[in-house]
């Protein structure tokens, strides 16, 4: 496979993992990270290590989030050689608070993958917002 | 080269960068981006696109935190190939506030490299601090 066609495959691969999470499907959101997954997650801990730790993370923020959900990838860069990639992107995420509102932020995503015996897997993930360095309160209302 | 020398070029460019963190040499910090590198910085903006623009910001934080600092790289993981690598670590942050007294924090911290014919240079940085679900304040206590 030339480089291009390993872009595309994670390209493609990122698509299929958004639609996974619009439809809170915890299994096929696990099923693109690696057993030795360390993820920044953009809430509640420095740090998540190994996928059993990351999948009940994800599985209490989909509790959390329980009306309906959007997850969109935007300013997508992927760059892959034959063994590592890393990808990032902005993301638009929403979700219905209790009064049944949509609400929306702009979140920053980074993923680094390795390819191994079982395709491309993400080792590595990073999400986050940006804060205000004065107040130390996170940036809702910024967007690209 | 084999992969385990770029992992460790990597981890010594990264060294001699926490160096220049400290000492707030602005060009030294600078020499390791590539000219088109998207960076996501903790605090401030969503993204910085292009060397001059994420200079600025750089710039700028170094004149706010003026005075004495400290930057750690801890945790460190690096992969590395031929063409690509990334690397994440905890950094141990602290500066001295207006009465003198330091202030830590852990920051978590995604760098992606590309080789090109001046070396490895960081195309992408993701720079945070993980926030409260309910408060949308940054967590400034964790500690790894």
């Amino acid at each position: 496979m030339h480089n291009s066609q390993h872009v595309q495959h994670i390209t493609d691969l990122l698509t299929a993992w958004a639609n996974a999470v619009r439809a809170k499907d915890v299994s096929k959101i696990m099923a693109l990270y690696h057993n030795d997954i360390v993820a920044f997650d953009a809430i509640a801990q420095l740090q998540f290590k190994g996928k059993a730790n990351y999948r009940e993370h994800w599985q209490r923020c989909m509790e959390f989030c329980s009306g309906e959900s959007m997850f969109e990838i935007h300013q997508l860069q992927v760059r892959a050689d034959q063994q590592l990639a890393f990808s990032h992107s902005l993301n638009h995420c929403g979700g219905t608070n209790d009064k049944g509102e949509m609400q929306r932020c702009w979140m920053r995503a980074t993923q680094c993958w390795q390819q191994g015996n079982d395709g491309w897997k993400i080792v590595h993930e990073h999400y986050s917002m940006p804060f205000d360095m004065e107040s130390g309160a996170i940036l809702t209302n910024l967007a690209p």
